[in-house]
């Protein structure tokens, strides 16, 4: 399943309005015979293609999946229950239920109507965190929002002047270039826009396609080939993206900070002292110390080269 | 040897002008018959400790020390080579030489005279850096100087209006205490001391009495009880103390890293947002980012409850 999830997270960014799945299917002899993942824009499905690669040998599999498959036929393409029913794979083990309401737990129950052994919950919380951004999506109706900000010991984004290259290093630089691949679409605010737009694409060797889309969040003029966006709540009608990363600057950070629109916020800060610059946001909201715990809960962190990558995400109530 | 620095850790901050050496010793049949650290305010010497509570025992047995012993005898008491002498121990590892000239190899050289038979460089790096704020001293002839904050994910230290209970929580701020316990001086500016003096102690149970003398950075009026510096650069003339805390606020963190005078930076990291507030630090001289790094490294990391403690150190040319 950890194979599965991989080839999933390998197509997050890339696979809205679906689902970033993974799919692997091994032979009874222990072979792996299909690998797949939701294709560019959501079709075919992860199922789709790795049935498609295995051919007969699916016959007896055991076919891992990161989320349960659906059952729902649409003019794009068979429903992949069907699918599998029709390859007779002896088992299908799933990490997750698909919460969307045209197929929770139908696609489970078909399989199971044809006689294959079905099993739930492998490796349930890696399948989530991978497919965080459909979830989101899928639930409350907007993209889950990252926040992004390379900043210095003591939270600092910049100089007086606005100089701000490079607080971090390589490593760091390349991990964000990784995690705009993994975005369906970045923002950022007219200042960053002016300073940056020629930067704001992924240049990692064999990524250089990936691009995701692009958005500004201005209230000034538009820009040829970028979403505007005239505030963070404009957030909602954005239908086709299930992971959106918002790169800054301050005051778009600040924001959707006071809007509450921030899902995670990935730090990249560099050991190193800037005194007097530029703070990381503006005033939020947050009028006492006491009201601003339990927001946030770290989630992750690791070195990058020099620097480390710290992970926090919004805690909220069910 | 982990031991003898454990040891040796545990009189950090009680032990100055001395180092706060620590020291094992374990009999020809692996039985530990003796323990000892530098007492407080310097004597009795770790070796002369661990070498009264073994008694006859100590003969033939293993001695671990953190730091060579002493060559040159005081009006305080004997020599601690020459005390190892008359034990009569079969062998006697050493951590790290005495860089002090006047011991420097002549405690290791009056051992080996002896028929002793000597090893040096066991767990040195762990006793250099338990030994760290004596050797700044012995060094360069001023205490090794570390900078404690408690800090936001974006790097503030309260809100406008000075707010800053409670940043973190109950975890990072036990570890602050004992910070404290294992400093022989703490220093803040005047606001803090205005805002915070009767908490500059130490609240650890069995800790009570380990508080450390205190300092006061203004160029205001003196304080009873409390050594007063006028400028970082005062420093220079603490003879007693090995390892110094500063404690803030800003204003005096400014100053010590304006002056190059911070050896270790802890910042205790709350996982939350404060946006709009006070900074760490203002103006520390840095112009442009390239200078900036380099300058820190990051030495340690670790949880303390939901907060999370940050280490790094000033990296200097040899």
């Amino acid at each position: 399943m950890a194979e599965a999830v991989r080839l999933g997270e390998a197509a997050r960014g890339r696979s809205a309005p679906n689902p970033n799945v993974g799919c692997l299917i091994v032979s009874s002899n222990g072979e792996i015979v299909g690998r797949g993942a939701t294709a560019l824009g959501g079709r075919p499905h992860a199922e789709a293609i790795a049935l498609d690669r295995a051919g007969r040998k699916a016959r007896s599999s055991t076919v891992y999946v990161t989320l349960e498959p659906c059952a729902h036929e649409s003019p794009r393409g068979p429903a992949c229950a069907d699918l599998l029913v029709k390859a007779k794979p002896a088992r299908v083990v799933i990490a997750m239920k698909d919460p969307d309401p045209r197929v929770f737990g139908t696609g489970m129950r078909r399989l199971r109507d044809a006689g294959i052994d079905v099993k739930l919950g492998i490796g349930r919380k890696a399948a989530r965190d991978s497919l965080a951004g459909w979830l989101t999506r899928l639930r409350i109706g907007r993209p889950r929002i990252t926040l992004k900000l390379a900043l210095s010991i003591d939270g600092k984004i910049a100089l007086p002047s606005g100089e701000s290259k490079w607080i971090t290093g390589e490593d760091a630089r390349k991990h964000v270039h990784l995690e705009r691949a993994h975005s369906d679409m970045i923002l950022v605010g007219r200042g960053t826009y002016l300073a940056d737009a020629p930067r704001l694409d992924v240049r990692l060797p064999g990524l250089e396609d990936w691009s995701p889309k692009r958005a500004l969040l201005t209230r000034g003029e538009a820009v040829d080939g970028w979403e505007i966006l005239r505030k963070p709540e404009d957030v909602y009608r954005l239908h086709d993206v299930n992971d959106l990363l918002v790169e800054g600057g301050s005051a778009t950070a600040t924001a959707f900070l006071s809007a509450d629109l921030v899902d995670r916020i990935l730090i990249y800060r560099a050991p190193i002292i800037v005194g007097e610059g530029k703070s990381s946001f503006g005033y939020v909201g947050l009028d006492a110390i006491a009201d601003a715990h339990g927001q946030w809960a770290s989630s992750d962190g690791r070195r990058l080269g020099v620097d480390r990558l710290e992970v926090y995400e919004r805690v909220r109530e069910a």
